[in-house]
């Protein structure tokens, strides 16, 4: 790959740059779920726009689509080359819990060798690195390779727009595959490369009892309480050995090939409990923490919520609770058939003393990517070469929606190649960016697109 | 019962004005547990002291406690005749959810035969009631007994400061017995007499997992979700029967003698299901309604939260998770004890996967009373006058603290003797006071007062 060595040492030599500018976009608070940050996204995109355009990007706009709009650019000077469409989001978690954060979450803090901030990597650090590696290239050898780059602004909201968004853009978003930068690798020692990626079902239970609080001393005794029923019905939804109950939960479920399941590469059990900080790892009997989060799907409560809880004792029969229910499926789960199936369990396990309503939210379907392609070899070249260690091969527990959408609308694969680290504290507070993993993310990317083109 | 004839007609006389006054009392917000109300807790306290004087009580005093003042007074005119403490509160509950209230809480209104506003029914409408019917005796025949009138701000928070209040003014305080106010009867129609209430021990449980919230893709499998494991641990606590799980929890609650049982007075369970609202009634197997929320302990989730509550979808998976937890008790179980079963409960159920803390709030013994005392039968007698309806017995769910004080430090019992009714909305939206009551109620306690002197 000598024929990157002017851009590689051009990104050595700008590193400072290069971190200036992102503490610059990681100050635009570009929180996508909240609608007083509509202005900031705007910012952000306007932001990126004008940083395709410096690189030289021959075609730059932001296209509007149903929520916020995607930053697109172009560059596509070397007929005969394999096109690449690179995709990366600008758009941010909300904050909260504000007061857990040591700096605030919009004003970027290097601490060590660490850079703090809400998107520091998930993603806007993953993106500016692939900008930073087009960036080298363009002034110095040149790209080597048709580029077509896909920011958009939703993906922490589920891409509720994303999908119409390809659809109609179909021709201009042809390529031969996607470089997907929203992802990480296994520690800065150690890269590795997703090939398989989570879906998402989310949903919004209610059970309603009285019509109203009750007086938990008048009628105590007498009344099922929805706060218990509750729990009741998400107890009951594992069974001791951690697996989920739903009926037919697991029917579609693949069995990991035995040699998939040995090249499966995970953090030790400490290292990953230390990152969590339970006391102890905990999940679906006779499975390892690698297929845990990455061959297996979950039934998680993301919230629940009932009667008073704020500070001191009221004694109140709560009338309704709330549970926020998302399940993590694998292939070939359907979001269509575990709705049904947690219909199902609740038909059959919900009192006749209670009322109970479910709301589906957000969905996607799994991903599992072929590891046997051009790009992936292509990938896999990059980062032993910069890491001086050959890649591991992980299945993600998280979900990128955008995945599913090209490979049903344009009929491609996704190389999941991102530099963030698993104990990153992504939609947590503290979110960080390794910044070592940052600088050889940029050569990475460097060596990954010169090795496409070949 | 001829001697009260011109009181009783004094006080068929005086409607209008007993309701005016005692909506001018009501549009005092005095909720004790919120202290921006300090000041109207003192307007309640200067209020009630005015009513008493204007009635001619000889002596009457705002006595401070540790919190909300104790408005005294006394008329001790008939040496050799029975002395009774009357109690009554003027705190009232907070007012949330507000916008479920069709008119404002502290704006008192009158609908259909219904006064509405918070504190209406509990309890300064049976508050209200006594004093007027003091009045109608010292404006007309005279008080044929002496009386003490006990009146405190800070019932709805447990009675915190009354404890040491009494033991401080135990010579003050002595008496043959307490009227207790804070009472109520079955329906319009049917007279009732409580002899037990329950007691109460409230805990807040809280379960942490991770250090923090966790991207639920990411670490969702292999992490033991706290939200989770509190919903595991509260359906532990009862069994498919509905009977508390708790190890020893009935070891010392009375069988009900058949006689008691027999007699024992409720709605019935359509009326009682109406009331709540909810879709069917639920209880412990083998135990009537009125059993299961008077004679029986019952355990209660109060409140739960955890995680993401907010509107929309959050993929996380919360670092911890809480619920209150309240227990009602019956005699003879002590809240000591049962704090140590719960404790030991979770000793035994929770998951090494997680750590817990209990923390325990409010806490009052049951209590029972006789029923064969002269105060007893003197209600009896006012009732049946008053409705033209023997009165039947019940056994309360609530709990009065004031009720147990009295019997430790006076060595007195109570007779408990209010007007409310079990669906007057205590301690929810749009409270009211059924006003046929209100004014049947001074009536029988005008009977009741003479009944005692004899």
């Amino acid at each position: 790959m000598s024929e990157s060595t002017q851009a590689i040492a051009y990104a050595k030599n700008n590193r400072e740059r290069y971190l200036a500018e992102l503490k610059e976009f990681l100050a635009i608070p570009s929180v996508s779920t909240l609608s007083q940050h509509k202005p900031d996204m705007q910012r952000a995109a306007e932001w990126l726009s004008k940083q395709l355009s410096g690189i030289g990007f021959k075609h730059v706009e932001i296209m509007p689509t149903a929520g916020h709009p995607v930053v697109y650019g172009e560059w596509l000077s070397k007929p005969g080359k394999p096109t690449v469409l690179v995709y990366g989001h600008y758009d941010v978690q909300p904050v909260d819990p504000l007061n857990e954060w040591t700096t605030p979450p919009f004003e970027p803090t290097v601490r060590g060798d660490n850079l703090y901030a809400r998107g520091a990597s998930d993603m806007k650090g993953q993106a500016h690195a692939f900008l930073k590696a087009l960036e080298a290239l363009a002034k110095n050898e040149g790209l080597p390779l048709n580029i077509k780059v896909m920011i958009e602004g939703e993906e922490e909201v589920g891409s509720p727009s994303l999908g119409a968004f390809i659809e109609k853009n179909k021709e201009k978003l042809k390529c031969d595959f996607v470089l997907n930068a929203d992802s990480s690798i296994m520690s800065p020692e150690q890269p590795s490369l997703v090939y398989g990626l989570r879906g998402l079902a989310y949903f919004e239970l209610w059970v309603h009892g009285p019509k109203q609080d009750l007086h938990s001393g008048i009628f105590g005794g007498s009344v099922h309480n929805p706060a218990q029923v509750m729990c009741e019905l998400i107890a009951g939804m594992h069974d001791a050995d951690g697996r989920v109950t739903l009926p037919g939960f697991y029917d579609k479920v693949r069995d990991l090939p035995e040699e998939e399941r040995r090249e499966l590469a995970h953090p030790s059990d400490e290292e990953w409990r230390k990152m969590c900080g339970a006391p102890q790892l905990h999940g679906e009997k006779r499975f390892t923490t690698a297929e845990r989060v990455g061959a297996r799907p979950t039934l998680e409560v993301c919230g629940i919520q009932s009667g008073f809880t704020c500070e001191g004792a009221k004694t109140v029969l709560p009338a309704k609770a709330m549970a926020k229910i998302s399940m993590r499926l694998v292939p070939y789960q359907d979001d269509k058939e575990v709705e049904g199936q947690l219909r199902a369990y609740l038909e059959k396990h919900a009192p006749p003393t209670v009322r109970w309503e479910l709301k589906k939210f957000v969905t996607g379907p799994a991903v599992l990517v072929k590891r046997d392609t051009p790009g992936m070899r292509a990938a896999i070249k990059a980062l032993e070469a910069t890491f001086g260690k050959k890649p591991v091969f992980k299945l993600e527990g998280g979900s990128v929606p955008v995945v599913s959408m090209v490979t049903a609308t344009l009929g491609v694969d996704s190389i999941l190649m991102g530099f963030g680290l698993p104990d990153d504290n992504l939609h947590s507070p503290n979110e960080k960016l390794h910044l070592p993993n940052f600088y050889r993310g940029v050569e990475a990317y460097i060596r990954f697109f010169d090795a496409v083109a070949g």
